[in-house]
């Protein structure tokens, strides 16, 4: 069975040394001292390795199963659930006059990753409802904040997302899920929604979906949707759970992965909805939930890739296959371990260079988030704005190769479920697939979030990287500013390729949205990796604390710089060849 | 549930325009007229769409299953096995003498990338016991061929390959299990193997094991090994089925995809044993099922990226999402086809150049495979053992990735299982990790291979692409020939930098063998490409045959040029970064 720690130390130099959290002027960050955050963190890390890592080969293979209407989670689920309502970890950066904490999403942000490393599955019926919640605390009445709030921050109540129909999924505006006003204000919501994530389940007294849906005679389209509030079970006055509302389960859907986590299709049939927001602006309330649920995908990524980074370790440190080249490493035993191969340690630095750059790069956007909302930071929000798309595509899409990577490690002992690592494989490959495709993704980058605000976020984003190498320009971190420098003027190229091009062809920046996106991200952690070798370098030259843990980290940029990013003139090439070839063929030649 | 339809077409194409099948003096070449290809393979591919295809599902939900000691097979799979046994499927490429049809392994690669693409799982069983049958013709006594041979090629016994125990897959000299000599010339077999595919089943009369094992008292490590023919029952002096030998089947493996094939642990307590070939040699003669072995692994990973990529292709031209931005184009419908999106192109474009760039490959490599052995082609031989490891890693690799990018068009629909196409990617997921894991191939291509014969090969294969280059400079051909040259370039730049290096310090070679076993097979397909669109040119210039057909490879040769080929100065960047940042870390600071 695999196994986790969670990397508290790596956490504790992005919160404290790179990002300096402690010392941000952002509301609430003063509170984040070492030994504050240090004491979250190693509690946080015991509940995910002691409570939640064993529980997640027995979702795999229990699976969640509806029997007479009712979803039942596997073994085990429901009191590891308790055990997170009763530790407090549901409503950690949530406002504490619902029951939270009032931490910042960054520590939230750093913690969901230790919980989504041991169980991606059961931390999504937490994470779902977080979503679900936040939309209500930006869009609901005090009302609706009173009834649900408290008892979803607790997850005494769990939450939902119901955009999904059998027909559409990207394009919501075809959708046919009805809500029909009532006399007392409140709508009759009919119809069927897929792919619902947590969508039933016996772990919580009650489920708050959140539906969009359509009010007959609104506009057409996106444009006429609204969100609506359908509890599993009617709330009475007096805040408690009443009688049956008219949604059901139709099926538990059978996937690839996530089998702990109870993906249902849901009918309404004339249940009971409230309003949440305004009418036929549903998408713009969803939107608050689907950014964050965005960042929270990116964090899966991340988080998968960590576990299986994790667990390739130990085997390539314990299996004895062959020799090294350069003289044996272990002459007692039958062979030398595989780590002494240097195309096993290729594939480890792959991941550890990944991990902890995409670690970095996470965190650092959940800081522009608490910037954003704590301190209403509008370029900080211009700025997250603009890296949501590749923080989910890139941070999703690499996740999901460098647990591969970690999974191949293991040779064929990986593509057995014994160990867990094909279930690593298995469920990350849902994080590039839901909160919208990373080539959806790609076209959010390109196609909105590029020439928003008239391109402003995207010069600020060159701007930041290229005072940061001037002001970093010396000897010690030129194998970090040097790389650097060239892949942002590869993106710089691209960005003004796609300007230049699209207004002959709009096809000529779509066709190069999906290059664009992960030549952003592989700017964006050569970007945070050069702040990591800054960081190390300044406290090596203190003399103080563990010097091998910040030569470590300067080793992994330089391995960063040399390994990974070349990448970045691939993708400008490709960028640059344009549409043509992409779009050359009738569909009836495919 | 996933349909497909054999490329015949392309084939066809591939066979007789480009690779000039029916031209070459290859003895058995001269039958292969285009009609007489065209009748086998329109028949292979009505087989596997109609036959084998229907049961990929099956065979995936069912499983294959272990009771009192008998392996069960998916239902179906007995009453198909019996018909490619019927059709004469089984014994394409063998030797007339024991029941075979002669044909060239070029046809019986067509053929079989049919059948892998229509149901890999399934399709293992014949391979296998191919694979075995092939290692007994080339190293068997005449007795021994005559006794396994007929009812092999025929199908009516079954073969395994026998390598793997628990705590050793590729450093084969740590094997365990034992050969004890016996008075009357056969051996007692004990020990456990596991991964054994196609171990046993309820398909055939008998099952041929070739066991590699160790003779006690013999060389140690990898020289000490032996090859030993273990049949499940022993078999009469008249050839028929006898008593049980002691070998049985310990477990089926629960894996992540090929569930219709019988992976199984085999244990083998006192079996008896015959030796094939010689005592002690027994690698040697596995090699020449293993090579084999791994041609056809790279043409599964091929196959499924073909069946996934067909599948893709319908499902973006049948699903509505969304508007083309440049003109509405399904003004009637609610929304147009995904594929008007420019990165569904980018993506159906990337599947489209890689299998139909592959097919070529791997067609070439069967061809060099009949020169080697029907011609004494000693040049063939040192270019297909060459590029065999290049085959079998990038074809497999990017396979997946294809594989992936197909399930990923379906969006939340390919995670779930009832479209088929998270199978294709779980059934993918193993070319790459059996038959030698990835990184062995390039350790092989590395370590090995480019050495071989004081790098004779790897030159003859620069100056045949350099020649190829030199005799089709011309206007219509430069937009192929240009990038194969820079391409081929970066190739010759690693390998220079190898052989520079290495002399340093070898690891500087081997932290770099993944990328050049990529960037080699960049190069391949390149090459492959210029040579389909040399063969395009020239058909289009006699106004005859399908020029719509042949339109579409220029395109796709252009986009795998300006799309896929950039990757080579990635690759080159990488390898030339050395092993230092690779190599730097010490073990405990992974």
């Amino acid at each position: 069975m695999p196994s986790y720690t969670a990397p508290t130390k790596d956490m504790a130099f992005l919160l404290h040394d790179v990002l300096k959290a402690d010392q941000s002027d952002i509301p609430g960050y003063a509170d984040l001292e070492r030994d504050f955050t240090s004491a979250v963190l190693e509690e946080a890390g015991k509940v995910a390795s002691e409570v939640l890592t064993p529980l997640n080969i027995v979702g795999d293979q229990e699976r969640c199963r509806l029997e007479n209407g009712v979803v039942y989670t596997p073994t085990g689920f429901k009191g590891a659930f308790e055990q997170m309502k009763e530790g407090g970890w549901t409503g950690l950066d949530m406002p504490e006059e619902f029951g939270g904490q009032n931490m910042p999403v960054l520590l939230g942000t750093a913690v969901g990753e230790m919980f989504s490393s041991a169980n991606q599955a059961f931390t999504m019926y937490q994470g779902l409802t977080h979503g679900a919640a936040s939309a209500i605390l930006a869009h609901g009445t005090d009302e609706q904040k009173a009834t649900y709030l408290p008892k979803m921050v607790s997850c005494e109540w769990t939450g939902t997302m119901n955009l999904t129909e059998p027909h559409c999924g990207t394009d919501l505006g075809l959708m046919r899920t009805k809500a029909e006003p009532q006399d007392d204000g409140s709508f009759k919501i009919s119809g069927q929604k897929i792919f619902i994530s947590a969508g039933d389940h016996d772990m919580s007294d009650n489920v708050i979906h959140l539906v969009l849906a359509k009010i007959p005679g609104g506009p057409e389209g996106i444009k006429g949707v609204s969100l609506f509030i359908v509890p599993k079970f009617n709330v009475n006055e007096d805040g408690s759970v009443g009688s049956r509302n008219g949604v059901s389960v139709g099926n538990i859907e059978h996937k690839m992965g996530i089998h702990g986590n109870s993906t249902c299709v849901m009918n309404y049939d004339e249940a009971t909805g409230y309003l949440l927001g305004t009418e036929h602006k549903g998408m713009r309330a969803m939107f608050t939930m689907m950014n964050e649920a965005r960042l929270g995908v990116a964090m899966q990524g991340l988080a998968q890739a960590e576990a299986a980074y994790q667990n390739a370790v130990i085997y390539a440190k314990d299996r004895l296959q062959g020799r090294d080249v350069t003289g044996v490493k272990n002459p007692d035993g039958p062979a030398d371990p595989l780590i002494v191969h240097p195309d096993i340690r290729r594939s480890l630095m792959d991941q550890k260079s990944f991990v902890e750059g995409a670690r970095a790069f996470l965190l650092w956007g959940a800081q522009l988030i608490d910037a954003a909302h704590r301190s209403e930071d509008k370029d900080a929000d211009a700025l997250i704005s603009l890296m949501t798309p590749v923080l989910k595509g890139f941070l999703t899409d690499q996740g999901y190769d460098m647990t591969v990577l970690a999974q191949q490690i293991y040779g064929g002992h990986g593509y057995i479920e014994e160990h867990g690592m094909s279930q690593f494989t298995r469920d990350a490959r849902i994080t590039q697939i839901y909160e919208g495709a990373n080539g959806v993704q790609a076209l959010d980058l390109v196609g909105r979030k590029l020439a928003a605000d008239g391109g402003k976020p995207i010069m600020a984003f060159f701007e930041m990287v290229k005072s940061y190498c001037k002001e970093q320009d010396s000897d010690e971190m030129k194998d970090f500013i040097e790389p650097l420098k060239t892949a942002s003027k590869h993106l710089q190229a691209s960005a003004m390729y796609f300007m230049q091009s699209a207004a002959k062809n709009p096809n000529n920046a779509l066709a190069g949205s999906y290059d664009f996106m992960h030549l952003f991200g592989h700017v964006c952690l050569a970007f945070m990796w050069a702040r990591q070798a800054r960081a190390a370098l300044d406290a090596l030259s203190t003399g103080e604390g563990d010097a091998a843990f910040y030569e470590t980290k300067l080793t992994t940029a330089r391995y960063y710089m040399a390994r990974r990013l070349p990448a970045t003139s691939m993708h400008l090439a490709r960028i640059e060849s344009g549409a043509d070839t992409v779009m050359a063929l009738e569909a009836d030649l495919f």
